[in-house]
Formats: structure tokens, sequence, C-alpha cells
């Protein structure tokens, strides 16, 4: 099941998000990894950087627009808008501890794509009435890369999301190659990776597995 | 010796500037704090907010903005660009490893105003270069609000910085009634204070002895 595209990015642009985890990358470069992931099949990055001055913030997301844009690859930028703004991001992924979404549309140019976390039913309903252009369904499943997280979803409640809203669903949370497959047959237009990829010891071979998994769907 | 007032802002209303702490307001609300401080005689309010989220940023601002936007005192927000765009708020204070100055005007409408700390004469002399509005000389004396500093300046390399630059000069570190009148007297256009308001019994009474001690200079 296949949400409508929004004007502003394709469903299939967000079947494998890699969402940045520069420690995660080890002794790699973002941009090396970055690269690796996308040549595998990755269809967006997000770059979050949860630890870095505005500076370097800054200076990450542009080498890695630098790196995507002549690849059509989009990228998206976790909770600073001003930093999405200043390199020229194709857009910013919000939670809900974040600057609310009315707040952030006031201040983003209307070409920018945005991006909402929501964690339960309730959420998924109200983001109806939201200038969202995807809804990031977290966790999915229990994760270890971010320990302040609402209860998982489970497939049952991705099966859940997806009766309540016709946005494109990216699942994120806990996501292997064993998993991926059942979460778009569940109705998720994507999934969104941080470990899986940024601490493999190959993410392009990761990526290649992930995005062939995930467009497969369960067998 | 006063600096010419920029366009954006008189150098005047930089005499008293408080800079936020919500931790060290104890179990004063930040409003509560900052509308004594303004009664007291502080002539703008940097919000300063390192720990909270996107969402609690925001709602701060806001609340500081509805207060002081009847009253004619500005209101600064540092670091986050984009909460200073959302709460409209009148500029932004920026570090030396926050989103670089020129990157920051690209984003910025041209009539927020922008205060740059520097932490060297050589930062100084670069700032002459840089559309800012005031630059914060950081710290000026030891400090023990922000322990990731430079060596403080002291007065001797204040009355330097002074040499250097036309631009306001708002001195921060380390400020209290016992030397904030030196500090007029060997340049500043302004001093910044964080617990000598924040921190006090009576805020209200600190900022006026603060404001008066900073009027008079050493006598």
């Amino acid at each position: 099941m296949t949400s409508p595209s929004s004007a502003r990015i394709h469903a299939r642009q967000l079947s494998l998000m890699l969402v940045t985890d520069s420690l995660a990358c080890g002794e790699r470069s973002l941009p090396e990894v970055v690269a690796a992931a996308v040549a595998g099949g990755v269809t967006c990055v997000q770059l979050r950087e949860k630890l870095a001055s505005g500076y370097v913030f800054l200076d990450r997301a542009r080498a890695l627009r630098q790196l995507l844009k002549p690849l059509g690859i989009p990228l998206i930028i976790n909770d600073r808008i001003d930093i999405a703004l200043a390199a020229q991001a194709d857009g910013v992924h919000l939670g809900q501890t974040d600057m609310p979404v009315a707040d952030a549309r006031r201040i983003l140019p209307p070409t920018m794509l945005l991006g909402w976390s929501v964690e339960t039913p309730a959420q998924v309903e109200a983001a109806n009435d939201l200038d969202v252009d995807y809804l990031g369904v977290s966790p999915v499943f229990a994760t270890p890369t971010k320990t302040d997280t609402a209860p998982p979803w489970g497939l049952e409640g991705l099966s859940r999301a997806r009766r309540l809203t016709v946005k494109p669903l990216v699942a994120i949370g806990g996501i292997s190659t064993d998993n991926i497959g059942a979460l778009r047959s569940a109705g998720a237009d994507g999934c969104a990776v941080v470990r899986a990829i940024c601490s493999a010891s190959d993410p392009q071979i990761a990526a290649t597995k992930l995005r062939r998994a995930f467009d497969q769907g369960v067998i």
C-alpha cells in the first residue's frame, strides 16, 4: 500500500532513509559512509547531530548537500531549521519536542519538506491537519539508538497508523534486514535506519540488502 | 567612550543585558525574574537555553517577547536563529562555535540584530568586516557560568578591544556591582550578566545596583 506522493517529495524517495550518527561511523568520515549508503540504495538522508555545535552541524550539512544534490537524493536536517535554511537542504525533520509544525511552516520556504515524528495513534490523527510531508512512525521496534522514546508501535501499530492517514509513513527504530520487509507489508512507505547502516562494516552492502528486502516486502 | 549606535540597536539599549539561565532562577519562573530585572533597569534580554528542547525554547521565547515588546526592551535569542525567527525576536547572539555570521545574515531578515562573541583581539579585528551589531567581549573576567571559555580579557584586554573597533562592546563574564563601573570606564558600551541577576535573592534590586554602578562608571 502506497500513499499518494506529496508535492515536496515522492513516496518512493522515502523508501530507505539513512539517519546519520557521526559517532556510529567510527573512524570513517560521515560523507564517506553516506556516499557508500547511497551507492547501495539509500533514497534520502536525514542529518541528525544532537551534540554538534552550530558551526560543525552546518559544515556537515553543506558537505552532505554537495555530495547528494548532484545525485538527486533529498537531504533532510533533524530539528535545526536554521541549519536547513543555511545549508539549503531539502527539508527538516521535527519531533514532538521540537518546534511545533505550524510555527516551523511559518519560517520555512513553501518548497521545503517537513517530516514529523509520531509516537501515538492520536498524534497520527492530529497530523492529518498539519502541513507535513511524511510521518516518522517512531519507534516501530525497540532501539538502543534513542532511549527517550515512547513504547514501540510494532507491526500491528504500524498497520493501525496506516489506516489513520494517507500521508507517507516512514518507520524508524530497531529496523534490520530481518524485519524491514514486514514493515513494507504492514503499510510503511519507507524505513529509516541509523545503526543498521552507520555501524555496518560495509555501509554499501548493508544499504543494498536493506533496500532489496524493503522493495521485496514479505515474500 | 561610546561607539556609534547601529541602525538595529542603540548602544544605550546595550547598557545592561540580562543573559538568562532558567536553572539559576530556582523556583521563580523565568518571566518573573526577567520582569523584575527589567523593572530594575535591565535594557535588553538575551534568552539562552542550552538544554531546552526546541518546543520549550520557543515557548519561553514567546513568553519573554510578550513581556518585553510592550516595554520596548529588545529580546535576543542565543544561538538558535530558527527560534528567533519563529518568536519574532529582535535578534540573535552567536558565538564562535555557532553558525558563522555570513551564513546567519543570509537567513536573517535585514532588520534583525546580530550579536557576536569575541574571545581574542584577532576576532575583534575580523569582526570589523562582519555585519554584526555588537561584540560580546567574552569572558571579561573568569566565570563559573561557562567553563569552556578562552582566557579572560581583563580590563586591559577590554581597553585594547576598544581601540580595535568602533562597534558597540558588551562585556560578559564574572561581572558584579564591584567591577561593572570599571568596565564602562575601560570602554564597554554595556555589560551582560547571568548569575548576578538570575541567582540574586532580589533580581530587581540586583539590576538596579548594577545599572547604577554601570551608568556611574568609576567615580
